[in-house]
């Protein structure tokens, strides 16, 4: 007992410099993790194609339409992503035109995809998704508990650098064009069973830095898409 | 020739008194004839039930989305007037909820038709329409000549006394609302073959006077519909 009492203090000394060595070997082991999951989300995800073909009739998936708040946790598969945002707003003409209209055809609404591995933006010409952030923003997209458990956020940008000649009339235009997209979307998740709801209450600043919009971009609407619970 | 420069007077005055006695016979005629063919036109027209199945596939009609602005003169029926103003703000559920959503579910926004037999109001609860002018003001829902051809012309009209508590967002969520339902249109309008165009561009002051709206109410989207040419 003697022998301990007098050991103790060089023991405790060799414990902590162990505790201290595994500890910052944990950290670096945590953030190289993270570093390399980040690496290998790619910048740019290529969707496949969108099955342009099918679907519930339209007048049944009209009366199917609704908002959902409830939602599971079960993620969409890239194909169904694919499917959703060709029919909100995809490329739907040789010419460019689209599945949803806009004012004077200036296409200013951009779809960003906030989901748990990142925040994209929808490239409808390209068919692909562009990474913004790796990070799970889906929490600032609105202040409903749900819209972070939501396998997928819609946030509708506008690009008042594209809408220069609308005026006063921008904000407005913006919101209707927003609009004519997601109910597209609505009618898409009646049609595959998904639940959705459009929303118009979020804290715009905040999305704004974590979405990294410049100063012309503008967030209009937000809309969470998932399976039901 | 003297005794027809002496009788001219008088002759002159009895051609006067039968000539207005003349006009004011054709005056109440004419008066008569409106006012009988404004009493033909029942204040309110009941619609048949719409068709709430059937239609194109969802996708498909994504697909087949367009504007046009070539338009036959062919009237649309009251079945097929019907079908369209429920895909567009029909109720669609027991609790009165409707086939596009509205911002905190107040439903703002009226849908007016401009036929060539008069204006109304739709009236989605009771399937109706309401007369609120006998007269023909298609011309005045745009600029452009083709919405005096397009059997159908809908102006969606944003009713603030629903809308109070949206303070400065209540234009643009107003937009949004109107655009959920043109979308709507669209897609109807695909699936059966009908020509349309949304269009924001309007003299707000003079629909607003031809359409008797009170100051509260705002007209936020026209929207022509017709068989295409």
């Amino acid at each position: 007992m003697e022998e301990f009492c007098r050991k103790f203090p060089l023991m405790w000394g060799v414990y902590m410099r162990k505790a201290i060595i595994l500890a910052a070997v944990v950290l670096w082991c945590v953030l190289w993790g993270s570093a390399a999951g980040a690496a290998q989300l790619p910048k740019v995800i290529s969707l496949p194609a969108p099955r342009t073909q099918g679907g519930m009739p339209l007048m049944q998936a009209l009366k199917q339409r609704s908002s959902n708040r409830d939602y599971s946790s079960k993620e969409l598969s890239l194909q169904t992503l694919s499917d959703l945002l060709w029919a909100g707003f995809g490329v739907s003409r040789p010419d460019g035109r689209r599945t949803a209209p806009s004012a004077a055809n200036v296409q200013e609404i951009d779809i960003y995809v906030a989901k748990a591995d990142g925040l994209f933006r929808y490239n409808a010409q390209a068919n692909a998704l562009e990474l913004i952030v790796a990070e799970d923003i889906r929490a600032s997209t609105g202040k409903q508990p749900f819209v972070q458990s939501a396998a997928v956020n819609l946030i509708y940008v506008a690009d008042f650098s594209r809408q220069g000649r609308f005026g006063t009339q921008k904000d407005s235009w913006a919101a209707m064009d927003a609009g004519f997209i997601a109910e597209n979307v609505y009618l898409f998740c009646a049609s595959e069973g998904l639940a959705t709801v459009a929303r118009g209450l979020f804290d715009a600043e905040l999305l704004a830095k974590n979405m990294k919009l410049r100063a012309d971009q503008k967030v209009v609407l937000t809309q969470s898409i998932g399976y039901p619970q």
